[in-house]
């Protein structure tokens, strides 16, 4: 067994990290958002099949874009955000397949199965969002992800032609920590986990 | 912007990580399971669901009732992992809203919609999987995710009643490096995402 990580980072990852609700005015460059994908990209998917793709948020023209589709809870912080990602799906992961994972042929399984790709797709894009939440607070960001938005709405206006859908939303920078909710409770071990 | 974690904690969540397909003989005690827990809980969920529920399974007799529910190439290393994680999701998770989200009633939203529900569920289990994933390497340990099973088959021999769903399996241990899969090419930024 390797190493634990520090107590400090366990805390930047996990236990001190907090959902922002508001930025401080310090830029996300290119360089971190290549270097948040450079980490992000290596979490396991199935059949290595990363489904998800990131349109990374910054220009106004881009944010005016999106605000339409928001819930009005999260226009303010959204606005507000150096950069906010947009975690799509690709519907037809599988036609990577091929490249992706060339020591079997799993594009069939998907291609042949339209309920298993969706699911998968869900699912395992949803994973690729979570690694880009704590790879981005790993490079000493804070995150505001969000499922607030009108997803039939995101589509038509930034994926037109079907086959991205979006997921969530994540606003990456700087918390402002004037603004961060009161930590909500969480479950104990005894009410999310058995050992059997 | 907070310091980046340093080179060996970024190898050691991202970018050395491998998914392991043997284990060596170092088992996981029980404080160890508590451990994860209580690092992978904090990761943000919608309205703080929380729909995550994790099964550990450690013993003989129930890696035996898991078994039969496992794609043939999942048996070998799942039968020789100190311990196999169900990441299962709970369907009513918005029972506990009331109690884990007091600063607005958002059980209604997803009582009387049953696709929000479900999606809600998956989603936010799937990300409280990588949370366990990425806590687990944080604590030094390795993990072989896995979605080939027969889910249905999960769900009855374990979560009779209907309420609780099996989303992927998780086995964790200390790896045996000799049974790691060549690594697999990863999509390129210019191939899963876009700055705008």
């Amino acid at each position: 067994m390797k190493t634990p990580l520090s107590d400090s980072a366990l805390d930047q990852l996990f236990r001190a990290a907090h959902t922002a609700h508001g930025f401080g005015p310090e830029p996300v460059t290119n360089e971190t958002l290549h270097a948040l994908h450079d980490l992000l990209k290596w979490g396991p998917t199935s059949f290595n099949c990363q489904p998800a793709r990131f349109v990374f948020i910054r220009s106004a023209g881009a944010k005016e874009r999106l605000k339409p589709a928001l819930s009005p809870g999260n226009v303010a912080q959204t606005m507000a955000a150096p950069v906010t990602v947009i975690v799509a799906s690709d519907s037809r992961f599988f036609e990577l397949l091929p490249a992706q994972f060339p020591a079997y042929d799993a594009k069939p399984l998907y291609e042949n199965n339209a309920t298993l790709a969706r699911d998968t797709a869900f699912r395992n894009g949803s994973l690729q969002g979570a690694y880009l939440i704590l790879a981005a607070r790993a490079l000493g960001l804070d995150c505001g992800p969000m499922s607030g938005f009108d997803a039939a709405s995101v589509d038509a206006e930034f994926f037109p032609g079907g086959r991205f859908r979006s997921n969530f939303l994540v606003n990456i920078g700087t918390a402002d920590p004037t603004k961060f909710f009161p930590r909500g409770p969480r479950l104990a071990f005894s009410e999310a986990a058995h050992i059997l």
